[in-house]
């Protein structure tokens, strides 16, 4: 599981918070606030952005349509990033559809069109009921008919973890043919484990027709926890492109979220021998708004952006983060663009952190036999709440002049 | 990274919700809320329950020992589980602390200390101040002490993961040697991936003098987003004990959440070639009940247990969960607590959730013409809000008449 060796390669993402992210319980974006964070994206360094799925709603053809013509026109020269973002819309593998969603996006600067069809028997059987003949035909017209249209057509196999090696390898062989210029593997349901994933997406590329003509792309879920790291076996199977959204929106435990992904990827640079070009000081304020938008509250304890994960409680942790910031902390708050952390006073801190804020607040060399007696006073005040303010503080040393 | 065959392995769960879960940011248990959450654990089938470290804090202290005295005493015949639960309890390598954590939690049908060193040079020279010779010597003396009060004796290598491997052979080979029955790797600032702790394990499995003596433990945290699949890499390295906290409650961005950890094992048993012994029916109320007497708000796409996990709204999801539930659900919501889950109409719905769900509001044989105008009411209504419920269809079809 390891990456090869040679130039570092480039992944590259795809967001689909506007669509997948949209399809989240209790979500309802409104036209304005998906224009405002399809902005932020291309701002962020999203290489594609997923604007909606035309066909389900007026509203969301005519949202997808303002993007396209809102969003990425100036953004010839975007530092490091080159191109405009590409904007895409979902479609499913009919003719109407496909016209449709054409007519939503065809004033980007570049437009893509999003092709999926279930692949699994499960879901040809159960949802589709159509042969894999069918649907093999469905891909081939689908895709020849979204290429007339435009140079960029992706197309994604629904349900691909749980469906035969060799039809998916089939499928997305026709897909290159007809010139989807990416094609991804998706884990619709979320429930592929790491090692699995790896080897399906690695089966893929080393058995499908016309392989390397095409970017490999990933679409993972977190149902089992695992968005992230099955995101990240697709990269090491040779998958150059991950789909996802941001702050993990999407059905059910949502998608992989793709600051996660990319802070991966920045932190073991050498072993996945890749690069990306994410600007990753937007991640807190990108999800902030997310989170904002969607109504959708970010847990304290998400990974990268939420309000826990530069601060300290414990008193250990506290000591050790006075001492040298790294031994408890991994990442580095301004790289994610978070601000400032605090150690917090609570009834598990310990003096040195008890001490250091005091110093903060401006009661230096304080002598020891005091300081013991005052950390004594900062315990019992502890027990009867979360966090010790420095208000607390203050009134605390007030009190022991 | 597949796991061996022969008879599964059975994979036992430890619980840190009471400790490291205490120490998140903003999270103070009161001591009736953790003896509370203690049994639910009891309950629940988790083998070690952490309780807290004792000599942080009187109270600390004094709810350690409620635990102990007050949790698993009759439960000599748990179902499925033969013994009691250990009550274990936090202590650093010092003579002092050793013996009041054996204080705190000697009255429990079985207590562990769990000791701890950081092993990394990082912490050594910079929190500790402290030569490798001589954290040995304290693991050596700590060890040997905790065994005189009690046979069960946990040893962690703090910021294991940043730590000499060969450094962390010869640590846990004194703990064995010293009669420790349980051997940890953390990965204490959340910084390893997947390939990364899978080698750290098997390294450290295969290399240290009396290995196959001792029970191997992985504790990880989410800071990257892969607690999860980093406690899954540990154990296909080898370990069989998983240390975590419901919900993923933690420092910073919490410890990899058990009942993730453990439905993967579920769902995946033939992967992993193990069985575990939690009961993951109470998965849902025991995440709920640590949330709110946390003050922790799950998030809603928090995985398994989540309010959204089980919630579809897009109108080919809906669809496909009519036709078959597994085309879009993975997990079975019974299996982990779940109570029933709904298909939520809102703009993104198709026409066979909305005819279904009038179906159950008993409006049936709706001519073909009449739901095409209905479903376009429907529609129009589901723009102006969120969520489309029963009460609003009622409306609608009563204006219809």
């Amino acid at each position: 599981m390891s990456a090869t060796n040679g130039a570092p390669k480039r992944i590259i993402f795809a967001d689909t918070t506007l669509r997948d992210g949209a399809q989240t319980p209790g979500v309802s974006f409104t036209p304005d606030a998906k224009v405002t964070i399809a902005r932020a994206l291309a701002e962020l360094g999203v290489a594609m952005i997923e604007t909606g799925f035309p066909v389900s709603s007026e509203q969301n053809f005519s949202t997808c349509q303002r993007i396209a013509r809102e969003v990425g026109h100036h953004m010839t020269h975007r530092e490091h990033l080159g191109e405009p973002p590409i904007i895409s819309a979902l479609s499913r593998t009919l003719e109407a559809d496909i016209r449709r969603t054409y007519e939503a996006i065809r004033d980007a600067p570049r437009c893509q069109i999003n092709l999926f069809i279930a692949t699994s028997d499960l879901h040809l059987e159960h949802k589709l009921r159509m042969s894999r003949t069918e649907c093999l035909q469905r891909v081939r017209e689908s895709v020849r008919l979204a290429r007339s249209l435009t140079p960029w057509v992706a197309f994604g196999a629904e349900d691909g973890c749980r469906s035969s090696y060799d039809f998916l390898c089939e499928v997305f062989g026709v897909a290159i043919a007809e010139g989807a210029h990416a094609v991804a593997l998706t884990d619709t349901v979320g429930s592929c484990i790491p090692v699995e994933f790896h080897r399906i997406v690695k089966y893929c590329i080393e058995n499908t027709p016309g392989s390397e003509k095409a970017i490999w792309a990933v679409h993972t879920h977190n149902d089992l926890g695992l968005g992230v790291a099955n995101a990240l076996a697709g990269i090491e199977a040779g998958a150059t492109l991950v789909d996802g959204t941001m702050a993990g929106l999407g059905e059910r435990a949502g998608n992989s979220p793709l600051e996660e992904v990319a802070m991966c990827l920045t932190t073991h640079a050498a072993h996945y021998n890749a690069t990306h070009q994410l600007n990753t000081s937007h991640f807190t304020r990108v999800c902030q708004m997310v989170s904002a938008l969607s109504g959708l509250a970010l847990a304290a304890n998400k990974p990268i952006v939420g309000r826990n994960v530069f601060r300290h409680t414990s008193g250990i942790h506290q000591d050790g983060m006075l001492k040298n910031r790294t031994t408890y902390e991994y990442l580095n708050p301004a790289e994610v663009g978070a601000t400032s952390d605090a150690l917090i006073l609570s009834n598990q801190s310990g003096r040195s952190a008890f001490l250091s804020r005091l110093n903060l607040l401006g009661y230096t060399d304080i002598p020891s036999e005091k300081s013991k007696r005052l950390f004594a006073k900062f315990k019992n005040l502890a027990q009867t709440k979360t966090e010790v303010d420095d208000t607390d503080l203050v009134n605390l040393m007030s009190d022991s002049c």
